[in-house]
């Protein structure tokens, strides 16, 4: 017997880099590449540092009060927590207890099987087609719990609201987590079904459409008794996870949302024709709705395009694993960055003879 | 069967409230009365709001390295996370998965029994004496892990580093923490005994001395192997919990180190006056190392006091529980709101007639 025999056997979610390279082009974590705004600036020069010596609104009331008006929800409807991944660890852990397995697509964000993992829970992925598609169907079999992204990540692909809907009607006995991290590139969010469905909660994050990835929060939406019970986990775990700066920058950003959609349609645009440049080289591009595109030509390998990218200071995500291994994807960032990537490519495929 | 079924069950740790009362004098949740360096401020307004749209570092690499230079340690032996309540709950996530209960005193940090709870994990107190004094005998039996306050809270007396030294030797199949959330207010910290002992590991937190619990940064400092199994848990569970902004000016309070400690001093006095003063009131007085007493009258019921204290605006902590509710637990202030306290004090005792 020794101390390790006493160890938590995880195997770690691992994120996407953060390479330090000059002049890279940043491709590969789904940030936004507009910045915050400004007004944050402001708010930032204007902190009372003396406010750090006391400990901070456990609950982020003011931000929660911002977020809940925001969403047509009441305060008690608003969890919040730092990032959408501890929201979701937390979420897990809350909500996901029984003896039957947690549901979600094999094809996914990979950090579910890992909370599984770290908290001894069964889990059952769901096989998406050749297409990536999602059948309503899968979803009605004995389970804990269900989770999907809408959009989809790594795929972007969105179901409809009435698919959500059929899953929260088949399983009025689980909690059902939708998790929105990409919502607001174009997908029609499933929050009001909240009025109608106890059962359902969302999860959405400040680290995308915001551009908050370097500031922490995530959100979670739901009735008040569910979010009720997320809080309980909270305060069994950290009292305190939302720093006093966050929760003032974060609350300047929710009052300021107008500039956030300006800087989501301006994404959008560029992902639209980024799809369309890409079909012209001869890529596979599934439809995405989120700050990404998922994308593989038929006569290039994968791993190697990855690697090419890679060489010209070009970032993008690749995973070496089953199924999605001849797939990148590639987080859509301003238009010039978008040129040098179209750019690349074409030279790319000229030296193959592939254009 | 229904979705309630399948919830986490939790007792949540109740921490001491934020009351919205004008003038009080807040002495109940061991927040510094002194505000952080003012380095800060002008850290504050040169953040770069461009860089919250990107991932913080993961592991705050910058603020980890020169944590691990003042402590004289390796970069690999310090991890860091959202708070200590965060690094105390990923240590025994981490750490206390044998089937023997954990140990820690039963008058200690409450949010201990907290953890164990949310994990399904088993414990046994450790019962102090009547004089709140930790015999290492009681630590020699079996267990899953160690955990104890040094000094401990709330009473804030000290142990000796013979004391950990012997719970570490005769422990070596267990992790032994140390939470060390009070050390810098007079203690001697067990961090050399990292080089010594591979089944140590001892937590810090910069809320305290560092004035910094509107930030929100824990410490954990141990022998490379256990922090690199920290950081598997940790990254099982959130990849980025300290945000861009927090380790910016985080680390302007290590390299400022100098200011903490002389606001620690300026507290040491004030402490060792309030004894004094609490003494000649009548008080009983255990002798506190951190920047609170523990404190009773024999004449006096201490939810009686507590609430007269409250009525004018003086908030302490007081819990409604065996063995300490004649207790009130009183952060230590600046000069003036402790004179504040002590003329409440003789007020009451003159009118009671037990002066």
């Amino acid at each position: 017997m020794s101390w390790q025999d006493k160890l938590r056997q995880v195997e770690p979610y691992v994120a996407g880099e953060q390479p330090k390279i000059n002049n890279m082009i940043k491709l590969n974590t789904n940030e936004n590449p507009y910045g915050p705004c400004k007004q944050i600036k402001d708010i930032l020069k204007e902190i009372d540092i003396e406010k750090l010596k006391l400990y901070p609104n456990s609950d982020g009331e003011e931000l929660r009060h911002a977020l809940a008006k925001y969403h047509g929800l009441k305060d008690e409807q608003v969890f919040l927590g730092n990032g959408s991944d501890e929201v979701l660890a937390l979420t897990f852990l809350t909500f996901f207890n029984g003896s039957d397995p947690v549901l979600f697509p094999n094809i996914s964000y990979s950090f579910y099987p890992v909370y599984c993992d770290l908290y001894q829970m069964n889990y059952k992925e769901i096989i998406l087609d050749q297409d990536f598609k999602m059948y309503v169907e899968d979803f009605k079999q004995p389970n804990s719990g269900i989770i999907f992204p809408n959009p989809n990540a790594p795929t972007g692909l969105l179901v409809s609201l009435d698919f959500i809907e059929e899953v929260l009607k088949s399983n009025p006995d689980s909690i059902v987590v939708v998790d929105e991290a990409y919502i607001d590139f174009g997908g029609q969010s499933c929050v009001p079904l909240i009025h109608q469905y106890e059962n359902l909660v969302v999860i959405q994050t400040f680290s995308k459409s915001r551009s908050f990835a370097g500031a922490r929060l995530g959100v979670a939406l739901g009735n008040k008794e569910a979010i009720s019970h997320l809080y309980d986990v909270k305060n069994s775990f950290n009292s305190y996870p939302i720093d006093y700066i966050t929760q003032q920058i974060g609350l300047v950003s929710v009052l300021n949302s107008q500039d956030m959609k300006e800087k989501c349609q301006k994404v959008i645009q560029t992902r639209e024709y980024t799809k369309t440049k890409l079909k012209e080289l001869g890529f596979v591009v599934p439809d995405s709705y989120a700050n990404f595109v998922f994308v593989k030509h038929p006569k290039i390998d994968g791993e190697e395009l990855f690697l090419a990218l890679r060489k010209e200071g070009i970032i993008v995500r690749h995973w070496n694993k089953p199924l999605i291994d001849q797939y990148l994807r590639v987080t859509i960032g301003t238009d010039q960055q978008m040129e040098r990537f179209f750019e690349f490519l074409e030279n790319y495929l000229n030296q193959k003879e592939l254009l």
